[in-house]
């Protein structure tokens, strides 16, 4: 049995919904399926979600929220024609709203209710059309597929007890079209995950119904080894391991919502990235293991946005215990680290730039010079952070000297080296502003 | 005012002798001469204080230490009659032995002093000689001389307010000749530094009187930019920073005594390593600060005998406090790290092995497993580091490009690289075994 998650352009519009049918019907084992709410249909349109927080903050604020009340229903109205399956669906959506917004649920509860409406009736709808074809299907509520989640709206996390009740679904007739993005607290609360989350909510169930395959399906015919905007057609990724895909996703692949895919890799679940589109065309397995041939640099991934605190002292490396007081401080101070590189006299603590404010800057930094009295310590703004992922790359000679070269022909200043550390990755640093000679260099020298 | 320190070889027989007396003839500006104990005259040779060690070992088992005794006298003998001085020398030398072994001092301390005979027989045999050439010089006991020491035998560290005693001795007559390695605690006990002390002596007694430079003669022409012993004839260094010396002696160039010099880094005073055989060389000097032109690579240092402890799970970069963790357990155990690369979901911990024995490694592998809950947690062994040191250095472009190229050539792989942490450095790991290629191969890409 196959888990099939559909993302916002695949249920963007009736089209659309054409193309997610006919791939259902064609393979028997697609049993389960996960959508998200509406996309864009075009550059220029908006998101039901986007619509729906709209909505959401206008009600809360007291303001006219009819405006983008119509916008959504109008959208599904569309959708719904198009498909021309029963109206008494829209009519189920439009309750749906009204239900929320008048309930005694607190407006916290409310807002996050409101923004699932999209996943939600995207099921209701694809389930309906799946029946007007003749199609036995069935949508499925997150609570009654036993999506149990943390009391934390907007963040809630899967409860491992949810799993044992999930697996329960195979047992059921036809095929099961689940609304992504959300869950149940114990309280029977709605809760979302965190954007992007229908992702999750696909991985959960291929995790639950332990799943032959969870097969994404999105926009783009593959995962590509480069961001696309730093260079014209990059190469296609056919195979990525879990780590692989990571280490990549960590530094601003956005293929993937970073912790979507855990629970599938938890279960050793292959996962597949397929085109909407472009159904015939393979796509990118994901996979736990790869065959030893095919170890080698799989993608160039990079993010902006970090700072380097730098700290040294005379003989820090003697000094029992240095390193532990100063990750204190940044403990204490809430601040989690990305990778913290030391020398002999010297550390240096790669921060993402977000959790630092310039308050927050100045709180650390007379920290660490009070209570650690070191001979400097400065921070450094404006560093990006380049990571070359494959499996085996480790154990691969020359491959960093080929990367710092790509990096220098580029004129590039390499500010960090961070390698070895991680067995799928090695990591440099730079300034954000020379990421876009960096990058294509590097490309060039690895698949060019 | 200079202060000029002579090594073992310096001050092994007459012969050297007399080079030593006509090296500080030659300029009356070297007024404060510390001395070593007699070294080896050939490689088949002793050193008196191995032989000292032996004497006070033998003594404290209670076991006959006359053969170790009457070695050392007739080397002091030998060298007295090479100089033609007056034998009392000889007998004041012989009476400070019979002293300290029938003073009611504990052993520990006996042990402690009579390791120091060698260095303290050395400076009287140097004034007497110098007043024999008619030179006005005279022996200074470190206690007389102001050198205050921690109470740790051995392990002494000079204390802070010895400086301004020290300082007096700009206003005494002629030239001073101190006995290096040993100072005296608050209670007037005898205490040695850490092995290689006299270094530590010149170094104290340089910040102490603030000399305008602080002369090493020892019996290399100059510090070459990587081990004669895996390059023939390499490069001779004209002139290293501070911070390019703590690095190039951290990673195992023996020139210095790690910790030697800070008392004079700390008063910024000029040092120079000079040959005691060749004293017209102008040798090589250690500065404060570098011209610019001047910053480039100026040596590879390289230090086997470290071990990586790896830790990987899963976001451990969102666990806030994990670092943390992870050298509370380092430092419960006593354990100093070296460096510690870290990339999303994995730590490596570089540690000198010396300090892990098995049943160490065992309890440290044992509490990260119980208390972090890694996906995974091992320790490698066999590791080398290679440093590669230069002002200036993190700010060239291709420097590290070039160096891993090197490496690779060689056809070693990079087990790990640590670059940005140090202002000064750039850090490789290799295996120990293959450093005999690497080395070579980065002494030519930077000075062939």
């Amino acid at each position: 049995m196959k888990v099939a998650k559909f993302g916002g352009s695949s249920v963007a519009d009736s089209t659309q919904l054409h193309k997610v049918a006919e791939i259902i019907q064609n393979d028997p084992e697609r049993k389960f399926i996960v959508v998200s709410a509406p996309g864009k249909r075009d550059k220029e349109d908006f998101k039901v979600t986007d619509m729906l927080i709209q909505l959401g903050n206008a009600y809360i604020n007291g303001e006219d929220f009819n405006k983008y009340y119509s916008i959504v229903i109008s959208r599904f109205k569309e959708i719904i024609e198009g498909l021309n399956i029963p109206y008494f669906i829209l009519d189920e959506i439009e309750h749906n709203i009204h239900n929320i917004l008048e309930s005694d649920d607190t407006n916290k509860t409310k807002f996050d209710a409101i923004k699932a409406v999209g996943e939600d009736s995207s099921a209701k709808v694809l389930s309906a059309y799946l029946n007007s074809l003749g199609v036995k299907a069935s949508y499925i509520n997150p609570k009654d597929a036993g999506i149990m989640v943390s009391n934390e709206a907007g963040y809630a996390e899967i409860l491992p007890e949810s799993f044992q009740k999930i697996y329960t679904l195979r047992e059921r007739d036809g095929i099961l079209v689940i609304p992504g993005f959300f869950g149940y607290t114990k309280e029977g609360q709605l809760a979302t995950f965190s954007r992007g989350g229908s992702d999750i909510t696909g991985s959960i169930i291929a995790a639950g119904v332990k799943a032959s395959l969870y097969e994404n399906f999105t926009d783009v015919d593959s995962v590509y080894s480069v961001n696309p905007s730093y260079v014209e057609n990059p190469n296609e990724i056919r195979t990525l391991t879990y780590r692989e895909m990571r280490e990549l996703s960590y530094a601003g692949f956005s293929v993937f919502h970073n912790e979507a895919l855990i629970p599938a890799f938890k279960e050793q679940i292959p996962v597949c990235i397929k085109n909407t589109n472009n159904p015939l065309y393979p796509g990118t397995m994901i996979v736990a293991e790869k065959k030893p041939e095919e170890k080698c640099v799989v993608g160039i991934a990079s993010d902006t946005g970090f700072c380097s605190l730098y700290v040294s002292k005379y003989f820090m490396n003697r000094e029992i215990g240095f390193g532990r007081k100063l990750f204190n401080i940044l403990e204490d101070e809430g601040i989690s680290f990305e990778h913290a590189p030391s020398g002999i006299d010297d550390m240096s603590i790669i921060i993402r730039e977000s959790q630092l404010t310039e308050s927050k800057e100045k709180i650390i930094l007379k920290r660490i010079t009070d209570e650690l009295h070191p001979q400097t310590v400065s921070l450094d703004r404006g560093l990006a952070m380049i990571m070359i992922v494959g499996e085996g790359l480790v154990r691969t000679v020359g491959l960093a000297s080929r990367a710092a070269t790509a990096i220098s022909d580029a004129n590039v200043n390499i500010e960090m080296i961070n390698q070895g550390s991680s067995e799928v990755s090695m990591m440099f640093g730079v300034l954000s502003k020379d990421l876009d000679l960096a990058i294509p260099s590097l490309y060039k020298a690895f698949f060019g």
